[in-house]
Order: structure tokens, then sequence, then C-alpha cells
């Protein structure tokens, strides 16, 4: 699984694995324009913080590619648009503006021999190793956490599905298999989209590595049992005073604090935005989501669904942030602004 | 939906309402003898803590009646195996064995002279009147505790459904609304069996309650977010330390208690078992209730699923336990003792 790319330029197109699709089908999808790369993230073909940075970026690169004959200033026109409409299909990963951003600025400061679409493309396939370096440098820092026979319980899915390739908070889960320390995974089925119960046991099984999957609800019973020893999640965004994730990620947040079992979160530094507090913008999604399984009708016609799709943990309730530049304490994310953000 | 009957002794036989067919069908089952009750609760036909013990004393009046011509200590020996087979149909909730207890007990002390299966039915059917004037008195006491205009969260259901009518959580909800108190419910979906998304919103839909749905993980979201004033859910055992309730209810209360926001148990006093400290046997129920919803298998094949039903909230988390005797703190457990259970 972690041998695999979530995202990919391939011969002047995209090529996504279609995530709406597992565990049931493994198919890929060849994205030819930017408005394929802002959908798919809406309907969350690409799901997962690194992943929505790098395709978003990837979209800009299809972009500058459709306009690389037409010179400069048509091509930074297009990215112009094309950056609108990347940065409105999700507004909670931070990862999605921080890529945008960057890949909008190289073009502009491109040098007036330069060809920008090349410089665009090259930026964003740049874009996706480092992603993987980053994934697999969080996963040796998060592993020195991880002891042999660690049960470890995580949220949502936080492997290659949710990066380019590896993960962020099954990053340190895989490393430390590799190193060859026992390692069991609770995965919460992660309502409404079921990624932890579609996703994460997939990529997990795939490795090999032993899971468990429980409800959403259990995660609180098992942490008070004694049943996990670590908990690891990812981020959409994290802010001087909180982290947004996945929905449900507070709750475990308190079961953890509660119980005294260290709360991880493993991230890049292109998911921290240290300018910001608590304001961040929550992304409420279709009620479709929780109102039907597999098609079905669950709740009578006529209900009201709220359906959030990320919360807020405060940031105290962090063991410490697992990221590709070390493990940073939650009191220090403030100071470390610079360093993470350089 | 409050003038129903969840489980009713008519003519001889015991007549439920099917709920596992809801909000889909509206249907009545009648039942003619205890293995069918004890497999009804087994299957969750009927379930709710305090409809769980009166449906087990009617599978005691099933068991008694039918062999109401054949002497008493037929009818007693009779009566002790159906009291072993309704015992072992649900380990949890405390109202099963107090009833069962009960009906066993009353069957014992009859007179000579009476006739023990008319013994046996009589209290059945008095403590399916006694469970709905628990449930109004319930009610009455909670009502006190909501305030106009408050928006009440509540797990799983625990309402008519859960009882033999009117129910203990919403019980409260119901008596404020009769007394014109605006009142909003947030339900929580309440995987995997999805109580919360199918009965809940279905009773307070037909009682043109506003009902808002979330799924579980939501819960602390919206009340970290100020959307919930109180939060009001029932309980299956009550001892000196810790509420058993529906799995993901220790993770609501945990949130409750972050945020100061008060968190009621409402359970008739056959719920407490107050000679016990920590240890409740918590159910675990088939896999198959996570990983297929709507008869489709949502993970991967070969993933092992942990579906316990049930957690164990500490009281310390509970602000208040509302019975039909009263309002009681958690520190006054202990020496409620006597007044609960008399």
């Amino acid at each position: 699984m972690s041998e695999l790319r979530t995202v990919e330029w391939v011969n002047g197109h995209v090529r996504m694995i279609d995530q709406t699709q597992l565990p049931d089908r493994f198919v890929y999808v060849n994205l030819t324009n930017y408005r394929q790369v802002s959908k798919a993230i809406r309907t969350m073909i690409v799901r997962g913080a690194p992943a929505i940075g790098v395709a978003a970026a990837m979209g800009l690169a299809l972009a500058a590619h459709a306009k690389r004959n037409r010179g400069r200033e048509r091509i930074l026109k297009e990215l112009e648009v094309a950056a609108e409409a990347l940065r409105a299909s999700r507004p909670t990963a931070q990862n999605l503006f921080w890529a945008v951003d960057r890949v909008v600025l190289r073009a502009r400061k491109a040098g007036v021999s330069d060809d920008v679409a090349d410089v665009v493309v090259k930026e964003a396939r740049k874009m996706a190793e480092e992603d993987v370096e980053a994934s697999l440098s969080i996963g040796r820092y998060g592993a020195d956490l991880i002891s042999d026979g660690d049960q470890v319980l995580t949220h949502c899915n936080t492997g290659t599905l949710a990066t380019v390739s590896y993960g962020t908070a099954l990053a340190p889960i895989r490393t430390a298999v590799r190193q060859g320390k026992r390692v069991r995974v609770i995965a919460t089925e992660t309502r409404p989209r079921l990624q932890g119960a579609k996703l994460t046991t997939y990529e997990l099984l795939s490795d090999k590595i032993p899971v468990t999957l429980i409800v959403d609800g259990a995660a609180g019973y098992v942490i008070r049992k004694g049943m996990v020893q670590k908990i690891m999640v990812g981020a959409d965004r994290i802010t001087r005073n909180v982290v947004a994730n996945k929905v449900g990620t507070y709750l475990i947040a308190l079961a953890a604090h509660a119980n005294n079992i260290p709360f991880y979160v493993a991230a890049p530094t292109s998911t921290f935005d240290l300018r910001h507090g608590s304001e961040v913008k929550i992304e409420e999604r279709d009620s479709k989501e929780v109102a039907y399984i597999n098609g079905k009708r669950v709740p009578p016609k006529g209900v009201p669904v709220y359906n959030p799709a990320f919360d807020l943990t405060p940031v105290d309730l962090v063991r410490g942030f697992i990221t590709e530049k070390g493990v940073f304490a939650p009191d220090s994310l403030a100071g470390q602004s610079m360093a993470l953000q350089a």
C-alpha cells in the first residue's frame, strides 16, 4: 500500500486513486483539467489534507499545462481562475490554501526566460515528492513514540490515501512495524463517510498490520478499559489554539486526557496555520451523507441533519505534534511558528 | 407516540412493537411463549432497559399462563426455567434481572389458595402500569430542569419505545413541551444499531418536537460550540460508581463536563444496582452489527470488529439522576440506596 501514489502527474494528466470506490474496487481516474480536480476534491475522490493540497497543486499544473503555448500572462491569468475554483472546493484543510498559494507565487516569480507552465508542473511534482518525504520523516519521528506491544487508536484515514503516500498518523505505525515492533491498531469507523472502516482497515490489512474496527462511540470505552496505549490522529488545520480534524476527534482527545493516554497529532508543516487562534471555518456537508447509508434512507423523511465534517480540539489536549521537522509540544507552537512554517 | 404501548398483555398473549422494522414499517408482533420473548429481547425487537424489564416479566407471565391448570409446583418450576432463559437474553440491563427476580419472588409468595398463574400475570401487568407511571413522574421531575428555549442533546432512544410508554430521558422533554416550553432536541444517530436515527427521530417527529440528527462523533463539536444547553440520556444499569448506557455515552459525558453543560441520567429506580461498584458486565454483540449496514459489508473481508454495546460513565460526570422518586446527586447515591430501591 505504501508503494502506491494517491495523486500523481502522469503524461500531462493527473492520476488519482478513486477513494469513493474503496474497498470494493481499486480504480484510478485520470483528470485532464483543474475543474475535474476541484470536483474530485469536493466529492472526496481524493481526501485527506496533505493529498488535497498536492491535488490542488496538480490542478494548477493542469491549468498551466493547458495554456502552455499561450504566453506568460495568459498562463498567470488562468492560474488565478483555477486557484479560485480550487480554493472553493473545500474550506477547512489548510494544505489546500498553502498549496495553491505556493504554486501561484512560484509561477509569478518565474524568470522572464522561464517556461511558466513547465515551472508550475515541476513545482506541483516537487510538492508531491516533498509530501512523501514529509510522511517518511513523520514516520521516523513518530515511531520513537511507539513501544513494542502498543495498541494504537486512530480516527478516520491518515495513511497513504490521505497523503501522496505513506501517511501522517499511520506513518509512525508503519515505521514502528518496519523497525520490528509489534503494533496493533484500533480504527474507528468514522461516520458519516466511514473512512476508518473503508480505507484505514484496507490499508492496514494490505500491510498485514493487525487492525480492529470499532464504532466511533466505542472509542471512550476502549480507552477507559486500558486497551489503548497511544492515540494518533491527523489534522486538517492546526492553529495556535486548536486542531481541526475529522469530526469525532475532540471526543477522543477528551477520553485520552481523562485517562492519561498520550494523544498525538501527526501532520506535515503545511497543515499548520499559526497566524490564527481559534477561528477555523468548519465545513458543513450535505445531510445526505448522514441520512443515507448504502443508498437507503435511515431516519424518517423530514428529519433535519446537521453534518459538520470536522471538529476543533484545544491544543492543550495534545501531547505532541509529530511533523517532518520533529515533535513539538503544544505550548511551543506559538514560538515554533518560524521553524514550522519556514 | 406517547399513547402507544411498546409491550402489552393482550388476551393471553404479549404484543410488542417490532422495533427492528421502524421507521420503515410500524408492526406489532404477538408472542405466545417465553422463548419468543427471550429471542425478542436478544434480537432487539424490544430494547431499552425498562422495556426489556417489563418484557421479561411478560415472558414469565406467558410461562405461568401456559401451565395455569397444572398446579402450583409445576408453575413455579416452569418459572425457574423461563427465568433462566430470560436472564440469559442480554447481560447488561439491570431492569431485566430486577423484573425476573420480582416476578419469581411474587409467585413464590403467593398464598396457597391463590391461582399462581393469575398472580404472575397480574404482577407483570402491574409492572407495565408502574413503568408508565414512573416515566410520567420522571417527566415531571425532569421537566423542571429544562428551560424555555433549551436545545437538549440525547443519545440512543429513551422514549416510548425504550419503556412501556413515554420514556426515560425523552420524558422530561415531552413534559416540558406539554408545559409550553420551547424545546429542541439534537439526537445522535447511535451506531451501530442507529436507534437515534431510526427511533428517536421517529418518536419526536410524530410528537412534533423539533429534532436534528447528528453522527455520534459530532456530539463534542455541537456541545463545545454552545448549541446544547442540557444533555439527557437513559441508563441500562446504575451502580454506586458508574452508569452503564449505550456505547458512546461516556464520550458525551466527558464533553459535557469539559464544557460545563449539565449531563443528566434519567432512569426508573429499577435500573439502579447500588450493591455494586464499578463491575458491570458489558455485552459484546455480533460483529455483523458494525460490519454490515443495510445488508452490505462496509470494511474489507477479514477485518475483526469489537462491538461493545454499552460503555461506563463515572457517576461524578453526572449532574443528576432523574428518577420517579426525584432527582438525586451522584454523591448521594450510596446513601440513597434504601430510598431508591425500596
